[in-house]
């Protein structure tokens, strides 16, 4: 092992008898996005994905992660001394890697800050088999990342206007507060950062693509304590919580909780670490599945409102993108720029942030790759053939929008309309379902699926995730995925993007935002789809559509016409005229 | 609180200082079926249902049942002191209510051989809001039901012959042996009745419908031990296994298991009560779930060669069945002459063993009580125009079968047509789907119900459960209901039975089996009906169904009648013939 970062790491395991460690991906509130500071496995690895994990011994470093990094990983990890572990199924897990490589009785350790306790009662599990021993503070995060380690970000946080949020502040405690009472406890804590913000109507600027900021949030039923580093908090935003007795306390301070909790405190075993457990005797916490994170799924009648105008602003900077790059001369842009002359549309929009996340552009062959992102160096310059995937969102005062678009540049052959159409055929299946209340994403997935599957063909990714408001793009927890079983309800949003990819050709992905709603009958259900920008008819094979779907297509682009062209100057309007022509 | 039984249990209640005591209705083996010294909760409360749970205070006792029992329970239970409690979701657990009636620091009492672990542990999870303490060997059952409770059967179990059976019992423990030193453990302990009749390739008469019997099985690495009442064990069959090293050990041992069992145990925690894991140190047993359970539920090309002929056995003594039924005088045949006749026709099939659950036949508005079982005292008289819902189905040596049929003795209306046709449609859908490997049943159960959702329509039960191989009629880990998430495999065998019920008019429910089985495509699977008998289409609303739902039909019909006609004589093969027309 000569890799000096795995070295001193190593030291620090031989002073305290560790055979093996465990390094994750994520920070102490379990987030996807994580802030620089936490960015830990990426600086001893190189590794840049956003899944994965690191088990260290005496002898040996492997990094575990899925499908979709694996070539990625390769690259990155060369010359490290880390070897690539694929994760691929459930045997492949790096519990059963130390079962079979770490002798009984000998110390595991992690870093208890970044585990879950649900992951940590699992983890258990799985190395049960052995007995071993366990260290769950062993910090090399802290102990081994020195002075290269950022300094977390201090920008200030923002009070989210109730002109958007909708429902005060106020008003979403005193729902929280209920359900404490409901439950025999004192007190509700909250670890997710997406949550935090919710509840509080605050926004932040602590991680890239996300309006977060860190912090725990304690809620008890009468006074409540906001844990966050006191240079981020603005004198204004620290009266307006003290005024609703939510108080102040510095981040670290979450590690004395128990001085500041008395009696019963609910927790997401989901959501909240080990180490915050540690601190807290068994008979002081309540399991349960957090409040806020189901509340805060279902969208707000005001919320709705301006997620629709949202929508239309997202769609006319998409259209004035879309019509850019048709007048740009063959082979003069690359994936990159259409990346950001997207952005720079987004960005003439009132109320626009940032983007939601990295911009997915590839053309052809990269279009097959699912997690791809051009960067400015390597990106592929677009041809006059080019078949083009483009994935992007933005974040807006009034919303969250990600969209997936197919851009023909020429002509294309007759398998890709026929898997294109397949595609369309199960984006469609799901557009239009009436469902009854209590079912679940895991339930309805497969309409996405069915048609491909008929064809031998599938997806290797979920169809929908849900999206938050002016908040996190992938947002539990509906979801449309064959594990999903959380009950769809009328408010929530999620994605609908079946796809198909043809490695080394192409990329085939159809994705809007669709929200739950009423439908006629009593006691179900059915998907609005709120995002507007035309399905481009002659890519498809419509003899391989029935009846329905050409009536579904054909109405959706009549509508996007509708509602975009009012926003749109001539030319563009009568690009989007054409783009919305019918089959 | 005037009825004596509960009086005496509420005696012995105080006694031990016990608040509340929960009385499940199950066995110690977690049995959906029970024997008849098991049927505590019946003989307590007059109850029948197959699913409930009673809770017993100093001043209250209730019983908690799902919708599928609520008019039979308030019938049963009218005039015993006890409430019926309706379970409709989940806030209306057993659970909750005690959180709500009973103090903190109060005793909750139990008897541990008739909840499994994790019910166990769901439990206390539930009540974790109220420090409560926990009595887990409240054994009241033996307590207070004296000389009128009925003795176990002893009727003797049998060899059940290779030629059947298919995989030598040697070759099923050899594999479990593999599990068991895979897992670094030395034993597994098999709870589950169906699964120690599978692996010894045993059968028994403990239990009506179920060709089981009552044991609890250790398997080691080299040695074995059947728990078994020995009146039950012919000396041929205790010099088979012993000369494989299984012994035999009194029925009763099981509660010296660790005096038996040195080292470690596989224990399935879904599958083995409280009380015998008990008995254990908490090193000394590993949950998993059950191998036998997942490898049982894959038949063999033995298995499902004999269940083909089983199912051609099936479909020519329904034939004779209902073709006794059309020839029988106007309004002089009950539902319940009609499942005798069915019984009759079964039993003059080779290797029939008896029924394998007791029949559904339901005229009319009975048809719509999705558990309806006629009485000879009760039942009703089959009409000119009623409409027939016959759910029935046999053991056999070669199978177990499971089949249901709508019998229209007159002519329908449009809006049954077009009720038969959506339901129809659903198991179309399933029937001809294909599906990539790792798919589960809750996956796929929504094709079952789309065609009904579109009009606002649904029916309250699952779509399939697995089917035993001469086990029971219901048998897991697979079957197709909304949260099943077992990935189904070639092997597998489910019902397809999707329905709709009209309450006060009429009940429509479509079963065949279906097993699965590789496609064309490879990674992908597919189902193949096992189950011959004629989908009528003069019940059908033709304009309702697509092209290609009528060329299932039509084919379904075609190769139902190639395959039974051989096996008539005349007569019935022309009413056959007539019954197989297409549409």
């Amino acid at each position: 092992m000569n890799n000096p970062k795995l070295k001193e790491i190593v030291a620090r395991m031989k002073e305290r008898d560790v055979a093996a460690l465990i390094i994750p991906l994520t920070d102490p509130h379990m987030s996807e996005y994580i802030g620089d500071q936490w960015k830990f496995l990426e600086w001893l690895s190189g590794f840049t994905g956003s899944a994965g994990t690191l088990v260290v011994t005496m002898d040996y470093a492997g990094l575990w992660t899925d499908s979709r990094y694996f070539i990625q990983a390769e690259q990155e990890l060369h010359g490290t001394g880390i070897q690539l572990q694929r994760y691929i199924k459930k045997e492949d897990h790096y519990a059963n890697w130390i079962l079979r490589h770490i002798e009984q009785g000998s110390t595991i350790a992690l870093d208890g800050r970044m585990f879950s306790i649900a992951q940590i009662e699992n983890l258990k599990k799985m190395l049960k088999p052995k007995n071993y021993d366990y260290k769950f503070n062993f910090k090399a995060i802290d102990s081994c990342w020195g002075a290269e380690r950022p300094k977390p970000k201090s920008k200030k946080i923002f009070l989210f206007d109730n002109r958007y949020a909708g429902t005060p502040r106020k008003n979403k405690i005193s729902e929280l507060r209920k359900v404490i009472t409901a439950a025999s406890a004192d007190w509700s804590l909250i670890s997710a950062l997406d949550e935090i913000a919710w509840l509080l109507n605050l926004r932040g600027r602590d991680i890239d693509f996300n309006p977060l900021f860190y912090a725990y949030l304690l809620i008890g039923t009468d006074d409540s304590y906001l844990f966050i580093d006191e240079e981020k908090l603005p004198e204004a935003v620290r009266r307006v919580l003290e005024s609703e007795d939510i108080y102040i306390e510095d981040y670290d301070c979450i590690w004395q909780l128990s001085d500041i909790a008395y009696g019963k405190i609910i927790i997401d075993k989901e959501a909240t670490s080990i180490s915050v457990q540690d601190q807290l005797r068994s008979d002081q916490w309540i399991y349960k599945d957090s409040y806020v994170k189901h509340a805060k799924a279902v969208k707000s009648t005001i919320e709705i409102q301006h997620i629709h105008d949202a929508m239309v602003q997202d769609g006319v900077a998409l259209s004035q993108a879309f019509y850019w790059l048709e007048q740009q001369e063959d082979g003069t842009v690359t994936e990159y720029d259409f990346s950001d002359q997207i952005m720079q549309c987004r960005k003439k929009q009132l109320g626009y942030y940032g983007e939601s996340f990295p911009a997915i552009v590839g053309a052809d062959d990269n279009g097959a790759i699912v997690h791809y992102r051009p960067t400015q160096e390597s990106a592929k310059t677009i041809g006059p053939d080019s078949i083009i995937l483009c994935d992007s969102g933005g974040q807006y005062l009034n919303g969250t929008t990600d969209i997936t678009r197919i851009i023909a540049m020429g002509s294309v052959s007759d398998q890709f309309k026929e898997h294109y159409t397949l595609v369309l055929k199960g984006h469609i299946a799901l557009a239009r379902l009436t469902f009854p209340i209590g079912t679940t994403g895991g339930q309805i997935d497969l309409l996405a699926r069915q048609a491909l599957w008929s064809h031998g063909l599938n997806f290797g990714h979920g169809t929908g995730h849900g999206v938050g408001y002016f908040l996190n793009v992938h947002e539990g927890p509906q979801g449309i995925s064959p594990r999903n079983q959380i009950p769809l309800k009328a408010g929530m949003l999620t994605s609908n993007e079946p796809g198909y990819y043809l490695e080394g050709s192409y990329g085939i992905r159809i994705e809007n935002l669709i929200l739950v709603e009423e439908s006629e009958y009593e006691g179900f259900l059915q998907f609005r789809t709120v995002t507007y920008f035309p399905l481009r008819t002659d890519l498809v094979n419509a003899s391989l559509l029935d009846p329905g779907e050409i009536i579904w297509l054909n109405e959706y682009n009549r509508s996007v016409y509708e509602i975009l062209s009012p926003h749109l100057d001539e030319q563009i309007r009568g690009w989007l005229e054409h783009h919305c022509s019918t089959t």
